[in-house]
């Protein structure tokens, strides 16, 4: 364990308030004679995925990986070019899909992410990840988690925190790269699953992805689902939208020392600037009633002075 | 790290076909250049609990517990003990009780294990654990547990497995004592489980226990549930009834080296000797198959020189 004030590797974030709050908070639940000591295993850290980690702009990761699916499912059958809600999905013609509503979008999960068995899924989404490029920042997509956050990640582990993705995400595809990502192993990552079918045939058993959903791991889902796998309440969660309310404000008000913090993207040089529009997951209360719940906004533009992953 | 061949710290196993086995594999999947090595991160162990880690007869540790908890229940209102299941349970009627089915035993595990918040649950279980004792062996619950059982989680751990609870047992019951138990964090708890509510009243955000359940995590739920939690394929599961066969298969029919065992109580003089009666989870399949299947059958009364933990 490194003494955090001797140590300062959060050096792609601006000092700030920011900074200092996360640096601060760290030495405090880490003095063992302080009033704040928490022991390392009540250490817990959640961190939302999409928009918190790496860029959802302007769309959200998993969904180019389901648009490149699509078009494998089309290339196979050209019927599905002509059906919705496929149709709109080629089309990018995100209006439209809106309109078909969640039933049309969870039709879209299903035929790409299940009717397959679970350790089938990861090889697809690994290879995916693996050659993908995001369409405005020409690096591929696994080259775009951020910089700050990694080093926050690594930092809050030195000091025997347990780190955590609590997003809604799918769990396999996140599973495939949080490893090589983010050095978060797959049972500390919670996010949206399918229904899962125990099959067995002879000596050989195995898990079949359904076509249901087990749960969306959004808004009151996300603390839900940390009760459910980690049975502690974190004492440090970090996420960009309103999505991600309930699990700060779920952190925030447990007993000790807690620190909830919102990533607000207002970088459009380097990234993106948005929150109320243009997004599947609005940023409104969150940023509004930021200081009257206690959460610390984290702004790109001002905290950060990198913003993606300098790993090559 | 130890090597497993220097450390022999199944002192309470005798020599013999199990500990050989246990021993071999813990040796073939930590040798680095070995063919049958997995890197640590993979070294997933799965224990089931009642009747494999601690005792589970006369009738399971919780059961014990929901009838103490009946009983406060019937001294704040004296009508529930005419009421029917709660007369069957304070009886002990366990005939009339099963006669009543399933949906009795659910209202009776409600009624005493929801309608609280998350957080409340814990002391209570913690209070009864910490003064309960066993009927028949007049020790406490708590000092219940397997001794050998306990090396064995030890040895595991030393040499680098990740040591989880898979049970139908309640998740929050038992993660108030895996850790002082058997040093299993709540994290590596996997159990039955009520649906949670999130709640939030100004400040304060919490969870409330609801009267429905999320998972009863028995038989085909157990894989379901690892796959949820953990996300890898265990290559070493513990269980003692047919509750546990679906997890053993599916540890034993991943790739490369496996090991799944099955707890045989048969040992009348220093425990219990039971196998297709007498339980709510029976003892069949999984005993007149285990050659078949490729699990190893572990005897009580050849296997283990000591039964119950030797912590004061």
């Amino acid at each position: 364990m490194s003494a955090p004030g001797k140590l300062n590797p959060l050096t792609s974030w601006n000092n700030g308030a920011a900074k200092s709050q996360i640096v601060d908070f760290v030495a405090r639940v880490t003095q063992q004679d302080g009033p704040d000591f928490v022991p390392p295993a009540e250490r817990i850290a959640v961190f939302d995925n999409d928009g918190t980690l790496w860029c959802e702009q302007p769309l959200q990761v998993q969904v180019f990986f389901l648009i490149d699916r699509v078009k494998e499912l089309a290339g196979k059958d050209p019927t599905v070019k002509e059906r919705q809600p496929y149709k709109a999905l080629l089309e990018l013609d995100l209006k439209t899909l809106m309109s078909l509503g969640k039933q049309a979008i969870l039709e879209l999960v299903f035929a790409t992410h299940s009717g397959m068995r679970e350790e089938e899924f990861e090889p697809i989404a690994r290879d995916w990840l693996a050659k993908a490029t995001h369409p405005k920042f020409g690096r591929l997509f696994k080259q775009c988690t951020f910089q700050p956050q990694l080093e926050l990640l690594r930092f809050l582990r030195e000091n025997d925190f347990k780190t955590y993705i609590v997003s809604g995400g799918g769990i396999d595809f996140m599973r495939a790269c949080a490893e090589e990502l983010y050095g978060i192993p797959r049972e500390q990552v919670i996010g949206s699953s399918n229904k899962l079918q125990f099959e067995l045939k002879g000596d050989c058993a195995w898990l079949m992805k359904l076509a249901e959903l087990n749960s969306f791991d959004d808004r009151e889902a996300k603390p839900q689902n940390i009760a459910l796998h980690v049975g502690r309440r974190p004492i440090l969660a970090f996420g960009n939208s309103d999505g991600d309310l309930a699990m700060l404000r779920y952190c925030k008000s447990g007993k000790g020392a807690r620190l909830a913090l919102l990533l607000h993207h207002d970088d459009c040089e380097r990234e993106v600037a948005y929150d109320r529009e243009f997004r599947l997951s609005p940023l409104g209360e969150a940023l509004d009633r930021a200081e009257v719940y206690g959460i610390t906004v984290v702004s790109m533009k001002r905290d950060w002075n990198v913003i993606f992953s300098t790993a090559s």
